[in-house]
């Protein structure tokens, strides 16, 4: 009688090249065979590789983040079968714990390079750079961004349901379209990843489906209306996610988890990447699509979360007036991008290099509002930044700070 | 020996026309006579007209909105000389207590026409709408939305320092253009207000100052670097602005007082506006604006902010795809705009009518993240609703809702 | 159309007796006439004095605490008649907010002379000491306790309906047979006070009411079955109190404002005292003592509380050992003085005196737990300390603390 | 390079007596020799057995509480030697995290049987009952309790360093002197454990070091100066706390770890008992009892504690009057015990036994305040109830509630 040790339901060994584990994949597709079955109101674990599926080094150099192949990775575990689900409910997916793995206690947040996935301040800080985060139970800290020290707000930052065709159609004519309009006008920028068979994986998929995966199979860097790649810092331990359902068994997928990560995500790869193991429970609502009239998922945060009293923010604001000064018409993202500049500036007082402080406003427990979008023409956005992160104090004063802060993070051998 | 009351630094009638009340003012510009003294470390009563300076009345017809004077807006009270303060000094504004007149215990939240104001959802929602507020003590509840009641962020829309003339000419200089470039590319919106005498008011400045102020005055619309209306909701109780200071005496200007707000103020008149009194005390930081690296205001919340359990929020998700299912770049604004739309169609449920559901989304103290902005194309946004303002269960369950609530707000009697 | 200003209730005027004024009285008991009428539903303010009747100057002498006359004090607010409410109702009263009257922004919170009150610590501190509180919107702080400053959590320290005579009689039964008994063993303290016609007043009650009221009047120390004095520091703005009706109309009185107290109020007259206005509304639950079970008041706090993270308590530990080393058996008294003392020794590094140190843990807002009351023999309490009220670092550190205040509270002129 | 998996300091073995295993004891004494040694700043696991040494089994009958050997309890992990510490230092032990054995996610919550330890309120359930509680990540609830649902505020309930013997020997004389008194009163209750050699556990002491301890070690059930069996709730993830320590090495054991308890642990095996797994590591404030003037530990809480609104708890008053409505002065024991009696009435409507609301109270989060103990003859407790920990509706309406719970917890055969 009684209850024992919970079942793994999806397993990921962090010996063995990811591509070589079947019941993981990294594509969107309604083809890829279910990789796990699971009851509703079963707890079970799902184990997890981080997001590059372990290219990255517990070491002090950005290196490895400057060469990473970005065809590699996200690695999802699953398409776990859901029994009972059918197309048209929503899944309700409560995570109730997530932890790293005890044998790899550390984690990692890095700035892209410009011209291999860049990030939100690339023009600012186009060279690659990276941290190691240690972590101590709920707490992390890192050897290269010295001063902090924080407890996790640990999530998944991919989750979500596989796609109907119907549905991947849509989501590949829609980004087609906005290549294809790019390219008209001369965009360099990547704006978006169309499918591509490079590296594509279907997990268990035969030669046919994976054929048609490699083809058809959308990219995984996205949020979407199923979820994916959503990077919401709050779907923590506690939460409850409910998630379209698009075709039956649910084909439930979980990755890229993170120990921490600020509002934004900004650095790109900017939370505190981990691998891991995450305890799941799934119940169904059914024709909950319909009748929750829910085109997007919806989540409720956690009770556990890192909790500051709101008189330990301290905030910075940024209008959409850009760094040449020019006005730009209620741009949020223009808007958010000063307000991240707001804080660096600050923080650089206390010794802190800009990509140390750009590597913490991306994993750091961050909060970033939109303030208000209606006031003509400047959007104006917030940063509360909780200052119990910081070992010494940093709240204003008369006559400013001193540089207490003398090291770097990890910068690649070239620089 | 001991307190006696609060001084009022600055008064507001109520019952006289603003323009006529030259403690008063309705642009940015430094050669407005200060028009009332302090010191550092005194607390003083500041009191504030409504934003419209009283053009909305407490009652059931949304005409007064439809038709409202946007020329006639933002009577500020002030400026406020700080003695000792100089330029290039930070002037900390701690804000003590926001008060609605006890003779005058409501407010309205309100949608602008789309020809008159319009606001974020205005392609949705193009006709005026309004509801009354009534305020008991911390709470406030509205006969035109019922089954929700909570208590208020209150906080004044609007703080600013006097700008220098050299600030004040970068801004309509930087304005200028962006209204320059879009008449270039044919935008029909309005995109911003450039300078204009109509209804300009000096406050107590003779006629040559009154005569520059309204040719190169700026607007009061925008927040720009000095504060101004920014409408950041948590400039509450308790709250300390740190405020750039552009000249001597600093002439720190407050109004657009709101007892409740959400995050984006998103229908223009997005707040529960009100006329009230606000307690302030000024401190200055020396030379901070060097000191502290600061080109835009930084605050700290208060400690007694409304405060719900991370498991009380109901948050809602959306992504940078349109209503039209287009594709955007990262785009914030398309994504926040989304978001909203979700939260509007789950209370739909409820028997709520879409503009029930514009102003309280406005209102309420709804927290708008942004999540996700470097996950190409898609930007996502999440928004995150207390579920304890409203009097009814309102949590997602198998079945869906049924309509509780059949009133509408008020509405113009055109419609 | 439209809310006006609140209605005033019951009045109270600082400027005259107490003992004049009719719509107030200072003994429970039936017969006391209703000296105000309210309805279900009704936003009403009601005016208090502070708990002695303004006995109490704002100065730097503690001789009138010394010789201040402890049976002239609660004069209470009511009783207030609430239309409609019976016997074996229950009487909500929602507290919607307090304010100090804005001609008198300051209170007291003293420590009373052994052989005149006493207090928790008196063996400790005999003698009386005072400290004036100035307000600042939500914020006090105190010339006599200075390095302080903290939000105030408002409320009033006495809300009860007026009991039945029977109830009244029980009251009367058990404490005279306290009296008897400690009489009967010699006890040297004062445990109880019974009726006594000294000052008793009954406010509009004619000459054969209030010669009953004196005769058996309840005094209003002590808390009891229909609330009273409870002293409870959370029954503050937004709070819901459920309350017994044990006669047709309520009979609700009110008064014993507090700007803010601790758990325990510690030194007697140990929060902040105040005069000030109430503002309430009252609801009606019927035949709800039997329906809820409720023999006790329960209440729900409000959502406005000041609101400090977890990990901003220092959080002291006291068992039931006492101060001589001898072992009590889980004894929660001893064991709470013994966690008050640990937290003087401790701030005493600063330089405060053990007087500033009584008064201040009396009147700022600790946190007082039993943690293990069945450890035997030794029971365990704890005093949660919130280090935001120190404007200095107050955390444990090696090497300790240095002196840094050097003023002290305000004295008897005999000593 | 990089960190690896932490060392387990302690490791305790489910399957094997606890008697049997070395590193563990069950008294305190300066004489049990170190079983483990840790360096200041390292981060280590230190398995725990559950206070019985796994006595109580995961089942349907309170048997095994019935018949419980009190003399075999807690089982200690250490005394672990802290490189470095020197009598006088204070030990600083941060928590974290807390987690149970994976192959054991459950734990029990009891009431013992009046004649077999007994708990505060055994004169109105003096049988044993029992209740199994499931663990899924961070969340419990228990198929002998419906209805409740709640994460765990997971922590030790035993924590401390070995006295000296100067200490050691206070403790023994003052107990003793308890024991005495009473035995001279006749009081037929325990009121202490005295030292006493039956299944006294030295853990890897020699003959010599059993004998001494056997004879003269302290009994673990009573926190006493050093810590020990506090049972603080809020001693969880990230708390930080601060230890005298005795003796050169510290010998810091822990023990008795709970997924939750509430203020009190009222019904004596009151918490989620369970064995498990903390995760901790400790700094050396040097000569910190006198710098910090520290005779008994201090504590500050972690950052993660489960987080509900302040208006999300119902709270409870009673009153030093007991349940024959005899008169008590001042005392807080009495007045706690009706608070706890008032919660469970309330309950009582929804169908639960008192049993089960014994056990709840005893184990879900709530909130034990001393209000006011300077009232004559009054004293004043409350009980704050999470509302959030129920999965129905439970604030106070008019008309009652209905009955929807109809099982019962676990019982004895005999009953």
């Amino acid at each position: 009688m009684g209850k024992t040790a919970i079942r793994t339901a999806v397993k990921a060994d962090l010996n063995k090249p990811a591509w070589e584990q079947p019941q993981l994949h990294n594509r969107w597709h309604p083809d890829i065979p279910f990789s796990a079955k699971i009851q509703p109101g079963e707890v079970v674990n799902v184990e997890c590789l981080d997001w590059t599926g372990g290219q990255i080094g517990n070491n002090d150099s950005a290196d490895d983040i400057k060469y990473c192949d970005l065809s590699r990775i996200h690695y999802l575990s699953g398409p776990i079968e859901v029994e009972g689900a059918k197309a048209g409910d929503v899944l309700v997916v409560e995570i109730q714990d997530v932890q790293p793995f005890p044998e790899q206690p550390w984690g990692y947040c890095a700035i892209f390079d410009k011209n291999n996935g860049g990030g939100f301040l690339d023009s600012h800080f186009p060279n690659a750079a990276k941290a190691i985060w240690d972590f101590e139970g709920i707490f992390c800290s890192s050897r290269h961004i010295p001063g902090v020290r924080f407890p996790g707000l640990i999530h998944p930052g991919i989750m979500g349901c596989m796609p109907s065709q119907e549905l991947l159609d849509t989501w590949n004519k829609r980004e087609a379209e906005l290549v294809a309009h790019h390219h008209s006008i001369g965009t360099e920028r990547t704006v978006a990843n169309l499918p591509n068979p490079n590296y594509a994986f279907a997990g268990a998929g035969d030669a046919e489906v994976a054929a048609k995966v490699a083809k058809e199979g959308a990219r995984t860097i996205p949020p979407r209306e199923h979820g994916g790649n959503c990077d919401i810092k709050n779907l923590s331990r506690g939460s409850k996610s409910y998630l379209p359902v698009y075709k039956d068994g649910a084909g439930l997928s979980i990755g890229d988890l993170h120990f921490s990560q600020g509002d934004g995500e900004i650095s790109f790869c900017g939370a505190i990447e981990m691998a891991g193991i995450i305890t799941i429970k799934c119940e169904i609502i059914k024709n909950g699509m319909e009748d929750l009239k829910m085109n997007n998922p919806m989540y409720i945060p956690g009770p556990v979360e890192p909790h500051y009293g709101p008189s330990r923010y301290l905030t910075f604001e940024g209008l959409s007036v850009d760094e040449d000064g020019k006005q730009h018409y209620l741009d949020v993202n223009v808007a958010y991008k000063q307000t991240c500049l707001q804080f660096i500036e600050y923080f650089k007082k206390f010794g802190y290099t800009g990509e140390q402080l750009y590597i913490l406003l991306s994993c750091a427990p961050v909060q970033g509002h939109l303030a208000a979008i209606v006031d003509i023409p400047n959007a104006c956005t917030t940063l509360g930044v909780p200052v119990d992160i910081f070992e010494f104090e940093c709240l204003p004063k008369e006559g400013g700070f001193k540089p207490i802060i003398s090291s770097d993070c990890a910068l690649t051998s070239g620089k």
